[in-house]
């Protein structure tokens, strides 16, 4: 058996660094050689995620202690806060250019230093490699993937929105002046900090937008609805969280353009992909349900007919932390280091 | 003291019929003389609902064993199932045609024999009720629901859509033609039958829509809607099931008309209901959770301005079972039998 | 009318003072003109707790400004966090010496300096007000209540094992050498301080026991039993954790003494109960949930036989919020303020 | 690569049968070839767990339509509600005797004619087959698992008791007659039946005991503890129903024999389950949570001391589809068709 490549994990105390793990363990061509945790460096793994407590892991360790040059490893996942990860990730890759990132914080998602320092308020710190990195939603960039460096692992929200609506975008199938997408996430979409609004008392048993009409997804969003309409797109977009851990689901009201119906579009996505192996489009007018894709890789789309002629109700779903954080960066790694894209990722959905 | 108003329930054993209950057991002026419920008639409120067993309350009856020319009652409750209310209020009101009604079914709620029979896809069986059937919507009809006989409650849907917007369109500040509602609801809005798609297992940890292009809740939207603005108006209207039990939340996507902005639509919606005991409108730009109204009879209103200009997001919520349902049908009730507004509703939300 | 007396609550930004608050807003016989909470002083309390929004309410002030002599106040409600109280509250009586408190924490719950120190760590602070404090279970203590300065609100795990516990010990009705009592309590028993292990995410779809074998609850536990027994007992004791936000159940498994059954313990409690308002002893044989007494100041409890012949299961249940904190309290001040002892927490439960 | 072993699920439409598609789609050795669902006949899949939409498997045919002489099935798990099993499972045997089936239903798992009469209320069906059936939990019957044609899969309940209980037991290290197991399981251990009880609005944010005294998984409990004790053993044994899906969580009261600590029992559970891979003993002290083994095979187990010496505190705790159903019945399929143990059930667990 030919050797395993090694891959690291930088923050593997949050969410998203635990489904890494989560996913990686059975990865049957990857290896766990470092895990990075600087608040709880020295601790094991199974400290601070006791599900993981029988499995062999290396144990926490910080950033900083990591010697990039020998540590020989093939790829790294970078699952650091927002703005940190720049400054971090241009260090590492100076230390070891040849190492492959996958990274899924915000930082690298948009390719415009305008729009990144309109968003985030502050210069990106990291210029050269802001442009270097490859945005990795593969659907839609597959092939730019295979061949980069750096990949910007996309947001959750935003990865639920472009799925389904990027191809309609394309075929100009749908008027892009008045597209609303009403999105509501699980709670594990807001990460691991202590936070009194994140308190179990405080989002159970209720439901609530938030960050209406200014949420930084929406940056991502404008970039790549723009990109693929050839001119600028700005959407009605507003989040909520839901009182679950798992799961986005996007409710998209759309118009046909040109006399384009529901049935038009629901045909043009079925089409699109069909041969797609995380993407399932249901059957014109079945809609989705966030459960039914729980801890798996995929993305479920359904169309339905709106009762006022011309318009159609899209609705996707996707599990946050796999398709729309996680499983989505191993698909990435997949292609970059060669592999089949859909090893150790092919678990189905787990409902109940 | 004055002697208390005779009160009764037909239907005690389903969720509205327990809201009722709680209710009405604190309401200083009204007393429970009869509840019925024909599947379980012979048992005491206690056994349907156990959390009522210290409460002294009448022993559940069939609706067929009460003598309602006898029954010295003041006013009932009916929270039947929709369909077949509209023979057994018929049929109370020619033994007992003094009583009041408050019906908490959608049977009486449509003003239009076409529009009944379009959506139910029958002949309404007590057409001259149909049109004596006052609109329970107290903010709206109060004047009205004074003099009625037959109110008519709301459904929990359609008032979360119809109390941030009809002040909207009877004032023509926002454009009537690309109103999107976004609902989402908690479960015991789907009542208390056993379902399989009820199930706990199958919608705890999960969210979606359902009746998509096709909610029957929609014709009550149309039919208010439209009268506010004096011509016909359609919204597009998507449901979905929360896994949490009470609690309405609509995320409305609107376009002011003539310049109108977001903190116009606000300062219109603050100054409409600076007055209503039962609406509140949250300062521009934050926007209410379910949570914070639970339990209570009251609707929190919010509204902020979308990125794109122009166009406001209006949130609205209100728990499903009592401003939603219970709550407003004692809102009636008070009115018609000469009590103050607020008696026995005015209980604070409960959170947490 | 006459004129209502004037209430304060120290520590009004955590659950059991919005508990207090919600219920005090329609007590008919006292107004809320003090609110405490040192790091949200100078907010509105519909900014710390929304649903109160629309309430006249005083602004939230830190305990150091307030003028205690000049206060006029009736009585206080204490919440702050145990250990802080008792110096808060020594220098209130020196200022305020006619004041009467009712605190929520476990400062004054032990009667002996000894088991104070031993479980907490160190000396009392106040140890003359230690003497003084009465412990605040109305149904075992209310004599004593309605004579005291300052009342030790029991703990919620506490009453939930004293009620059913404390009439069968008393009468020598059963083994107190092998009771175990398995605790469950609802995630607002773990307070609003932004905690990881509290987070949404963290605790929600799943379940675990804490403090096994040394949760600070058992002092209060064991000096309760002892003092009912005559002797030390010593009983094992479980805290788990629910997720869902209210409510407390004991399973307690019991032997009887000398022939006593099982259908003895329960005629027992059955009749030491009756006139009881807050306490309702289910028919042999029916076990209680804690959903049927969600946010009323009820305990329910039902006994069941063991198939081990002489031994029975006893389980109660309670809102650990309302009757095991802030209703408990209310039901304290309504004593020792020579109200009706139900005034104000006469709520039905709410379910669902 | 060698032929995969062909195998059928009967019941495909419940909740142990999604999880035992769930577990297989993925297992490298065995193929779905038969799925049964008699009121579902005709259906995909797909239709009654749309999370499979997306796979490759059999539509639902009924039982009635199989001609299991043709069949080439090397296995069939039977997944049907207990009374009705044991006929289909006679018949099937008698017309594929060299079939190997692996029962999750509870008619096969007492050994004992009388006791299945005392606890199910009529004779068995198929005494003998009830002679020739093994108990299937594997860490305690391995060998005979191996060898067997009809395996009686463990009831959920009663595995998360057996596994910490039987080595404690076989090694008199406690008393036999003072246990208590006090249990606590998530909603999907009920089933997926229709039932008011089982509503999300009946059983969400609350909690309660059933079956108190009478259970029918104490037969199976009391079996299985005389039969390692070599005596007779009875247990106080209460089920409760967690507002979550997948989990159940064990607290069981003890006491050492002959001066064993609690500590000792830690160290011989510790040892005899070393090498086991599906159990794990935490450190002394730590107790589990039901999260960290959510959707795994695995079983965790915790011992602490109890403050009253002589006495611990064991907590064990499973997933009931996974260990607790569906993944210990492929763990016995693995033995039973000389697969590796571990073969497709050896995810990690998934939290959160």
């Amino acid at each position: 058996m030919a050797e395993k490549k090694k891959v690291g994990i930088l923050g593997a105390s949050g969410y998203t660094g635990a489904e890494l793990v989560r996913l990686l363990l059975r990865h049957p061509k990857v290896e766990i050689t470092l895990l990075t945790a600087d608040r709880r460096a020295g601790l094991a793994m199974g400290d601070v995620f006791p599900q993981f407590a029988p499995y062999d892991l290396p144990r926490l360790t910080s950033i900083d202690g990591v010697d990039w040059a020998t540590a020989e490893l093939d790829l790294i996942f970078c699952a650091l806060p927002h703005g940190t990860t720049q400054t971090v990730i241009k260090d590492v890759l100076e230390k070891a250019p040849h190492l492959k990132i996958v990274d899924l914080s915000a930082d690298f998602r948009l390719a415009s230093p305008e729009a990144y320092a309109k968003w985030y308020g502050h210069e990106h710190h990291a210029l050269e490699l802001q442009k270097e990195a490859v945005y990795g939603l593969v659907e839609v960039y597959r092939r730019d993937i295979k061949k980069a460096r750096l990949i910007a692992n996309p947001g959750c929200y935003t990865s639920c929105a472009l799925l389904p609506l990027i191809p309609l975008i394309k075929e100009k199938a749908i008027e892009t002046d008045e597209i609303v997408v009403d999105a509501k996430s699980g709670m594990t979409g807001a990460g691991r900090s202590a936070k009194e609004e994140m308190l179990f008392s405080e989002v159970s048993e209720g439901f609530h937008a938030y960050g209406v009409g200014h949420h930084r997804h929406m940056s991502e969003l404008d970039q790549e609805f723009s990109k693929a309409a050839g001119k600028e797109v700005v959407v009605s977009f507003t989040p909520h969280l839901l009182p679950m851990n798992r799961g986005i689901l996007s409710t998209i009201y759309v118009r046909g353009r040109r006399g384009k119906t529901a049935e038009d579009l629901h045909a043009l996505l079925a089409e699109h992909y069909a041969k797609e192996p995380f993407v399932h489009v249901l059957p014109f007018g079945k809609t989705p349900q966030t459960r039914h894709v729980r801890g798996s890789n995929m993305t479920f789309i359904g169309v339905a007919a709106d009762r006022i002629p011309g318009r159609a109700i899209v609705i996707s779903t996707l599990d946050n932390l796999t398709k729309g954080a996680s499983g989505q960066a191993v698909q990435n790694m997949n292609l970059v280091l060669g592999f089949a894209e859909t090893l150790g990722i092919d678990q189905p959905p787990m409902f109940p």
